[in-house]
């Protein structure tokens, strides 16, 4: 644990997760939970055991008894996804007492893509050719250094921080204090893991994942084999896998009568993808 | 209220509050705290009377029982602030589905202040002269205009809605529902009504507040008497107003002896304004 | 609605729940969740479609911004259990203010059953015979009485409220109000609708759940579809089921071999017996 | 902080308060509130002085990075005031998992008090002659005993525990481990260690206060001094304050013609007692 804490993930171009502080580990969540079910469970599950059945029937509140403190330094539109997990403490770096720094985001060649036709809310698997992106990166950079540049101006001409800084991008990095316990952080992993969260905001996520696997293994696999892996299926959808295991084929027509409408149609053959193959 | 629901109050130069929905009145937190009372106190306090000793010892949980829907279209910069409010529900336009919109706050001439020497974190009372004032605020403008055709030009080139916004200022306005009981409005309000907080977001504070007293007028009077217009003294400022009593005279020197210290010096001394005019 | 405010539902032997006010319907989700995806998904979906979308996939937000004011009657180790739901606004009745009323709990003959054994934290399917039944039944009333006339002769002795109420059994009958927006009472409702929850408190979710199906029939169904009747299945339970569609029976050793443990074999049998039926 | 933690503060006649573990001292309040302010104010404030400005100020945020886990023996009905405190994290021990030990909260003689006639919602300063006092005192301990003995022959019977525990009277001992910010804490002890405050819960509140006095011993020191030690005074109060300054007598009707009411009027001088002596 001592080689985690202030060790700095880099994450993104220019920021970064560090583990300031934790209290507790994989003992501290027996500890809770044998608080509950005193002394009547002792011998029936040995740790390992307790936490996976914590995790699996959703006995949240021993995971709560954990807790992270990071600092992290983050574009202010990553900041605006990641405050919405209210339950947790924020101390952030002020634009009003303080100046912004000369630090902005541009992604990377890599992820630099087109919107997504399906998903409304993402950008698609296709890219740009070699020389589209390097002037749209480039653009990037020169907008974010007129956008400094006139926030300096403003500055330098006695303008107050806390109006002078509305010219400055949402690319803009700012810095906090983020605590938050263990139960809260692993709500937060299963959503901003997801393929569906911004890759600017997933890659901090995976940082911090790393962290916390590294500081309560068991917790962390446990995690993984009933919230990360584990597939949810609707009453509709148990109906068509039972007549797949009665030998019939997922066809539309099939999915379409059991009561399975197109949309949904294709989030189920994404989830059971597994099982098909 | 019928009147009320619905009504755009205009803030800033292109945002509004306006109330979509409201649960409650006074009667309902009169209504909880009698529950909790039981009938035992019934004869003793008439409705108002109860309210405000509700209100004067911090008994919060009857002012929890009203809860407000409003729809608000701020500035991202005031989002970031408001948004540290946990207690509450939001909604807010996303960038990620949707295309955000051609609109940036621009300050009045007025609030175009210079940075307060004394206050870290605030503007001064100082403007610039009306020509500097106009250059000023014409290039917050051309700022926002550029910003704006960089972002169309990059959805034009295809690029992914949650990418491209990156460039755009924290002057861009953005939407959100927000819902919140009367006491965590309350609070919200006593934090952004105050004269340290920053202006752009003390207006919105001043347009809810008047919605708030016509909705719960005997609530909000209260609210006024013992929590916006109080004081509070620490027990060293108590020492010192208790000299006071005898005749003397706050002096540097009588109120060092005492305890207070320099700058504590000063907030006694605007606190108690009042007493001394 | 109208209909259903100030309605009493009643619970057990002596208690109830009442609607007391209600923020929104159905609409005011869709409402809502516009906000979020602006215009551009207006023609995409359907109201109906969108609540449904926005349930399957945990779009949790909109749901917030419907509110519920329930007053309750219940025993005080229901209370226990029920406030363990921390984002919700309470106003009790307190025993220090007021006399607690003679009124106590007791179970109904057919709920008086004996400990399970294979569940340790409720009771089997197992009753007593009707004499023993009777007995035991007559002994609660008789220890509610005996307690009351104790607390009684202490009151009347000028022992402060606040400490003779200590002799009062947890059986006891308190009330509150209740309020809650309608994610955390889908929340509420799914734990407490469950089959592990104890009885008594699964008769209020019960009946509070009769009352939202009323005010918000779209989303209960689709909290029904998606929350109450769906299944999770974990990665390595999805690995027996894909035996399964080969053609294999999940039989122990197969499980055990796939690396599901004795106890969750039964877990996941319960789970997906309605695929096996 | 190593010799704290573990350590059995004794409450009550069978309870405890017990440190379990913490995270942070007075060092992580600084540091947070050095991410807010950046690197301006670093010279401006030594340590000691910006927790002192944190706290006056009600910068609350730094004060939620540090966070203490309890391990706590208290009596259900001292549970039942606690739970209230929604902001902390719970693990109880729980009568459906096991059986609830034969402890049972009995009063001191010297807190065994009459019923307030001043105080609707509290015990005067009048006790019993002792030969009364012993009896009521035994009656608590026979009704403890009598009542466990009902436990026990219910649960000889068979009776699911979730059921025969209802007769247990709401002084029985119960556990948790309680988890909480020092922001969050610090409002609980000013809420419980004030004089209105059931005895009960007060004096977990002052065991507690000890332990954080000595963790944090800065930030107890500005609670103590701008919360404790502080008093609120309404915009009326300030009235009749600058008229004693001008000399005058805070009479009955000098303070009922600024507007403060009979009730008020005392609660005014109580509060500036410390004022007038």
């Amino acid at each position: 644990m001592q080689d985690l804490v202030g060790k700095e993930f880099r994450c993104l171009d220019k920021g970064f997760v560090r583990l300031v502080d934790v209290m507790g580990n994989d003992d501290s969540i027996v500890q809770a939970a044998r608080v509950s079910y005193g002394t009547g469970t002792k011998k029936v599950h040995e740790d390992r055991g307790l936490i996976r059945y914590l995790m699996r029937h959703q006995h949240t509140t021993p995971f709560e008894m954990v807790e992270f403190k990071f600092h992290v330094k983050l574009p202010i539109f990553v900041a605006r996804q990641w405050i919405r997990h209210r339950t947790a403490n924020v101390n952030e770096y002020s634009g009003r007492y303080s100046e912004m720094k000369d630090e902005f985001y541009t992604p990377h060649e890599q992820q630099l893509r087109k919107q997504s036709v399906t998903n409304k809310q993402g950008r698609s698997e296709e890219g740009f050719d070699t020389n589209e992106a390097m002037d749209i990166l480039s653009s990037f950079q020169q907008h974010a250094d007129t956008s400094y540049a006139h926030y300096e101006a403003l500055l330098e001409k006695g303008v107050a921080r806390e109006i002078a800084r509305i010219v400055l991008p949402v690319s803009n990095y700012t810095e906090w204090y983020w605590k938050v316990d263990l139960h809260n952080l692993f709500h937060f992993l299963r959503l901003r893991l997801d393929a569906h969260a911004q890759y600017e905001i997933r890659v901090y996520a995976e940082a911090m994942a790393d962290i916390v696997k590294a500081i309560v293994p068991v917790a962390y696999e446990a995690f993984e084999d009933y919230m990360l892996g584990s597939v949810k299926l609707s009453k509709v959808e148990l109906q068509v896998l039972k007549t797949m295991l009665n030998g019939s084929v997922p066809s539309e027509i099939t999915m379409e009568e059991i009561g399975l409408k197109k949309r949904e149609q294709n989030e189920f053959l994404d989830k059971i993808r597994i099982l098909l193959s």
